[in-house]
């Protein structure tokens, strides 16, 4: 064990719309204590009690250690977060997002570093943002040109050229697949059934249907998972990971329409979401090959881009 | 006014998932009187009470005429409804749907006819069903050979070719439509805007990004709900009416990769659900013709079935 007091350099917090997720790191990212509060997600922060909320989390660390820098990332820096930190523009590297980076000073005289999001202002129609993924992709390395999904919610696709994040588009797949199982037919037809461990065969049979297929078509495919039921080839308890397999599939087939890879390739997964088996699971039906990022990117990436401040 | 105990033919009940709708009507399917349940729907139906729901919307029509057929059609007819009625196959006409009716009697001695969904065995990766558009198409008609689209929850494109309904595809258009405006980051986009009148400006706008793009990916362009926003290009109000057309225009763009049209055919529009001036709208961006089916076409079409008892 590290001691903590002598080895503690920053406070990394990953503050999203549902979560809050902090973590005490050394210089080299090595993590030596970290917190998690559900409730911490900005979608539950009321009245703007944004430090309360950060000081549930970090508050007990920072009275033990005393002053060190606390670097947030995430929709906290959002029109809808604590602060509204302007998005850093394609192409960016560490030092691109470290300038645009803004603090605030906590209680007890700690930095709070806020990071920038980033757009992508040549995505059509309109530029395309993230916050989060950006620091992410830092940490995972901007050495090798490289393209990378970071599965979630809103899953991005990047380019990484010349030591830089060129380029990235989203893709709604993580919420279209929540909707669907949680609101819709599929939902019903799910009924009751469990999560359990997920089930590879009817996962693959969903991602290859889109695969195989010469013409993907999402709204019609979806449809599969009652037909499927009413044939009796899926069962109420196949229906979860049979729709995961086919929606994840289509966003490889649209990311291919859209010039982000073609067969051959070998790309990154890069993410936290708990999602990166499912992907790397789809990857080769679309002949690609896939490195998976490390776990820690998100902390390994506010450090490099901090590094540059 | 026509007197109804004289000119009163038939009852048609057109009876699904989220409403039921009954018409008296004459020999030649005029309306004689109507009646709309709204908790008549079949998912709000407890303990098996069918018969009971069925004479809240006619048992007064009986009282006062006596005995005369009361035709159902709808998911009333399926697994979860009142009876369920076996699937005719494709290719069906009148006469092929007849065939497959189910009868039982009700209290005052009158006929209930309850008319079978179609399946189409020929789809991938399943057999594809419907329940009560094959009626609407049967009233619109099957002289002609022509490709109809039948707008709704699940959309139907159906071919209709010497004289039967020869093949068709279901598409979850409307119910994603649903799902996104009202529980996904579409739905907090657009706030507590109120549903007026449609812009068909920000409508167009949807749909023209989808039909002028060479490689249409709902996954992303969904995403441009936020970014429109975020760009000052969307307002709040706007949200619903552009991915309305978004989408829309999805459903045609993936028809055609199904090779249900090419640009420049004539195509018919059928439907109830109050979607085809959406529809109608959309066509042209795809060029297509297309001619809109009476109000009434499901009456048409469940007379025309009886008819071939």
């Amino acid at each position: 064990m590290l001691d903590i007091e002598e080895n503690a350099h920053a406070i990394v917090v990953d503050w999203g719309t549902t979560s809050l997720r902090a973590y005490l790191v050394t210089r080299k990212g090595f993590v030596l204590a970290e917190k998690e509060t559900e409730s911490g997600g900005i979608q539950f922060i009321t009245n703007g009690r944004f430090e309360e909320s950060l000081m549930e989390a970090v508050g007990g660390w920072l009275d033990r250690i005393g002053k060190i820098p606390v670097i947030a990332l995430g929709m906290v820096t959002s029109r809808n977060g604590w602060v509204e930190v302007p998005y850093a523009s394609c192409p960016a590297d560490a030092q691109t997002l470290a300038k645009g980076t803004m603090r605030r000073t906590l209680p007890n005289g700690s930095d709070l570093i806020l990071l920038p999001g980033l757009t992508d202002p040549a995505a059509s129609p309109f530029p395309d943002v993230m916050r989060g993924e950006e620091t992410q992709i830092v940490g995972f390395g901007l050495a090798d040109d490289i393209t990378l999904v970071l599965p979630g919610t809103h899953s991005k696709w990047a380019r990484v050229a010349d030591g830089a994040i060129a380029s990235f588009q989203t893709f709604v797949t993580g919420e279209l697949y929540a909707l669907l199982t949680k609101h819709s037919f599929i939902a019903r037809s799910a009924g009751g059934a469990v999560d359990g461990a997920a089930n590879w065969d009817v996962f693959n049979r969903g991602a290859r249907l889109v695969a195989e297929s010469r013409t993907p078509v999402l709204l019609s495919q979806l449809f599969s998972a009652r037909t499927g039921m009413l044939a009796g080839e899926l069962r109420a308890q196949d229906i979860r990971d049979y729709v995961s397999g086919l929606i994840i599939a289509h966003e490889f087939a649209q990311a291919r329409e859209r010039g982000w890879f073609v067969s051959g390739d070998h790309i990154g997964i890069v993410g936290n979401d708990g999602l990166n088996e499912r992907y790397a699971r789809v990857a080769p039906l679309f002949g690609l090959s896939a490195a998976q990022g490390a776990d820690d990117v998100v902390i390994l990436g506010a450090l490099e881009i901090a590094s540059n401040l």
